[in-house]
């Protein structure tokens, strides 16, 4: 990943007119993998771009038959002037301490050439989902549960620092936060940014977690669009799934609807009600 | 299940001319979903057959409008006379007990209308793979490995009972068996058919399976096709792996090659030879 965030930079050191790096993905296919890159503004800024792993053996392949290989690079791609837009808030009204609020959330935006369903969908349809859960339960939380889809997490993360300027501008109290942004595959467990106390504390609830084929919980990583709250939560939480999959997809054109399954989707959203119930419930 | 297996007989008895069952899946699908049905000698025996989900629903909504609606069933299944067959077999030495031996198996056959490639192409697969790593990372094993391809799983079993019955002519000692018959999916860990002692003894190795994501030990399911050795062997062990795919695609023309993720084969290969490499080293 270094290679294609600082790959220009360091080619263009070195003299280069262009860089191109590998996808970043186990899979073996045509769909370029593609991500952030960054420019140095002290260093010539020359293109970079993401090749398929097919096409990167191909040119590997060719280069090695004649090192003297030339060959054009064509790219479209442009950087537009910034526009407005919004993060989508939903939330349910605590019974009896409203004034905590537990966030859960995935963001609305994707990387340019894909649909972003596991990236991130999928987070945005859980976010939602429990909602929905809780509300089909009957269970009404005490402690107020918001949904929050994210916008501009893949290019700043934007969203998410509003978010919580405007939490801490208002005096919000918020309890912790949750987000779904690892596809919607089937559930391992959590991830939290806490204390060590108050991950035990949630430790002790594996056993109702289980079930749901999320009983791992332990020190992780909460979310990108989550971290600005870092100061104003106890605890921040990374919903963690079966990764196997995710970077045969991620940021390409193949990260599309049909690769959800539905059953896997559905336990990831049963996991994080349970969860989101047992925060509302207990505290942290 | 119960109904696919069953449903011809309690159909017969209540006059019908056949029975149709709804497929054994939660995928909403044009593939029907089949699998092992029974008659009762005592009973007409009338034909039965399973319905895709997607044709069902058109059915009992037909049936909704029309309650007498005819339709004309035409099956092209037959029982063919039995052939002979064979199981597929190959082992790794012990360097010093090689006179104990560990089976790892799948089955090599597959349901009528299924490629099977998960069910069991992968069993089969990382059964091969468990002898290449082992003999790719150096380490010789104590006891002796042999990995089996059984025939006949679907059908009656008859290749795992062979394997047995010789085994036992043989006056071979055998200390475990383990089976990959759940597809090749993202591993979970292992479960266990053996006395609580061996069990407790296995679950000591928890942090070494971990790293493989198969941390999980318990009791649990060996597989048909070792189930036959039971008698002989300390403990019978299923693999256990994410299971929420499986039954999309079990018993049906969409169990193919491109279902399975490379990823996730491998893992399920290399948590199997680290748990038969420790069998292989201390026993049970």
């Amino acid at each position: 990943v270094d290679q294609r965030g600082r790959g220009a930079i360091e080619a263009a050191k070195r003299g280069a007119v262009g860089a191109l790096v590998r996808s970043m993905t186990s899979a073996h296919d045509d769909f370029p993998h593609t991500g952030t890159m960054r420019y140095d503004d002290k260093v010539t800024k020359v293109p970079g771009a993401a090749l398929s792993t097919i096409a990167a053996d191909r040119l590997s392949q060719q280069l090695k038959q004649d090192p003297k290989l030339e060959f054009e690079l064509e790219m479209g791609c442009q950087t537009l002037p910034d526009v407005k837009s919004y993060n989508v808030v939903g939330e349910i009204k605590g019974s009896t301490r409203p004034e905590e609020i537990i966030t859960i959330g995935g963001h609305l935006d994707s990387w340019d050439l894909a649909q972003g369903a596991h990236d991130d969908g999928t987070g945005c349809v859980q976010s939602i989902e429990v909602l929905r859960l809780l509300k089909a339960s009957g269970l009404r939380p005490e402690r107020t549960i918001r949904a929050v889809l994210f916008m501009n997490e893949e290019n700043g993360a934007r969203g998410g620092q509003k978010y919580a300027e405007l939490a801490k501008a208002a005096g919000e109290k918020h309890l912790a936060a949750i987000e779904s942004d690892g596809g919607g595959f089937t559930p391992r467990g959590f991830g939290f940014e806490a204390d060590a106390a108050t991950i035990a504390k949630v430790q002790a609830w594996r056993p109702l977690l289980a079930p749901y084929l999320a009983g791992q919980l332990g020190p992780g990583h909460g979310g990108t669009d989550i971290e600005p709250l870092k100061d104003q939560v106890k605890a921040l939480i990374g919903y963690d799934c079966d990764s196997q999959r995710y970077f045969d997809i991620h940021h390409t054109a193949a990260d599309t609807f049909d690769k959800v399954n539905r059953r896997e989707l559905e336990l990831g959203g049963a996991a994080m009600a349970t969860l989101v119930y047992l925060l509302s419930k207990y505290g942290l």
